[in-house]
């Protein structure tokens, strides 16, 4: 039985909680909480320990990436210390003998239920005991876990910048354009869905349309025309990259 | 009963054809096809009609934009010629007493069957007339129809290219990095799920997280410093517009 303590109740940290809270594994336990404010989580049920660091087997940082330094040297015990965070490096734990870093890429919100089930959880440990417990946890919470390095870990989160947040700002940018013609968002959802499906079964590099992949100036010229200044930049950096990308 | 003949044969030809001989309607029939090469097309049933264009009451359309203008110069029948196109104006076939538009915002590939049934189909005429007559093939076709002017299908025209040309170029520079650092593809699908269904959900302007919305300006100089080159301007592109997005 692997005894767990989680730091931070974030998006990640809520989450984190809830879900070793809910598995049936017998082996690992939520033995409590803190947070930043002392404020207890509802939806947890393990207790809010504000004073101190407990003993346990496990303690994991699901705080900001600034906040990891300060956060863990204030712990004491000799338990295994990890972060969540996917660009912070691992050794920013070594004074903890035993640390390594439990990354899930997987964007978080406080009010939707993520499942983690098919989540590829992304583990690196100091030694290899501590992956030996990391994979417990991991495998109690997921079908997929995966050691990976440092280095992977950080362009991995660089591209789920992309997968994630770059993907949204133009799902965002879409329904700007749609609201400013009086059109419903809701319009473009099957264009929504299609895009996903499409790159998912063809491979993104085959999927590619449009006036960039054509290398059709003359409809990229009337687009900038119909955007605003302040939205060219980014429609004009796009498509100098897809035309990058399909050259010769 | 309304008969129709189209002309090209590209990915969205050919989807419109087997759709329209795959609907129950018995409003609407496609007598023939033409199209550049003079070639049979194996998914559609009707006849391909290579050296006129037959009478019927509806001609479409389905070529590059611009070719619309010759094409639709040859045709010498008195039938309602629509094109296509989501930017080409819908006067560029006025030379045809009834003329109008028959836009689908959707992405089209010849080996991937899209249901129409859910796509809106957006309308456009030169008189009431022709607009019930596309009302009535949209209806064959869709559940959702909607009249809309140039201005606006120009804008939602360039609202699909953010949805679609953009957001899947966000997915294949995500899927680059991951192969760069000998990562698969499928460990970020989870994520490419949820961020669609999270934007759906909560709405795109509420749905973004990431260093750009938290103004975090460390992580951006370190994701560019991980970045060849070439990607940098793109990536600050988006991080600039979604910084733009957010400021009070």
């Amino acid at each position: 039985m692997i005894t767990i303590f989680i730091i931070g109740t974030g998006n990640l940290g809520t989450q984190l909680c809830q879900a070793i809270e809910s598995t049936n594994s017998k082996q690992i336990q939520l033995i409590g909480y803190a947070n930043k404010s002392n404020e207890i989580v509802a939806q947890i049920n393990a207790p809010l320990i504000s004073n101190r660091v407990p003993d346990c087997d496990l303690t994991i940082l699901a705080v900001p990436d600034d906040a990891i330094a300060a956060v863990s040297s204030k712990i004491t015990t000799d338990s295994i210390v990890v972060h969540t965070s996917g660009s912070a490096p691992m050794n920013i734990l070594e004074s903890h003998s035993n640390h390594g870093v439990f990354y899930i890429p997987q964007t978080f919100s406080k009010n939707r239920s993520v499942d983690f089930s098919d989540v590829t959880i992304c583990l690196e440990s100091s030694n290899n005991n501590v992956m030996k417990q990391l994979e417990v946890l991991a495998s109690s919470l997921s079908r997929k876990r995966k050691p990976i390095n440092s280095h992977q870990r950080q362009q991995l989160h660089l591209a789920a910048v992309y997968m994630n947040n770059f993907v949204n700002h133009c799902y965002f940018k879409s329904s700007e354009l749609l609201k400013n013609a009086n059109l419903e968002a809701e319009l473009l959802e099957p264009l929504m869905n299609e895009t996903l499906a499409k790159a998912q079964d063809s491979g993104s590099f085959a999927a590619q349309t449009g006036p960039a992949r054509r290398g059709d100036d003359q409809t990229i010229q009337r687009h900038l025309q119909q955007l605003k200044e302040l939205d060219r930049e980014m429609y004009l950096a796009l498509s100098e990259s897809i035309k990058n990308t399909y050259e010769t």
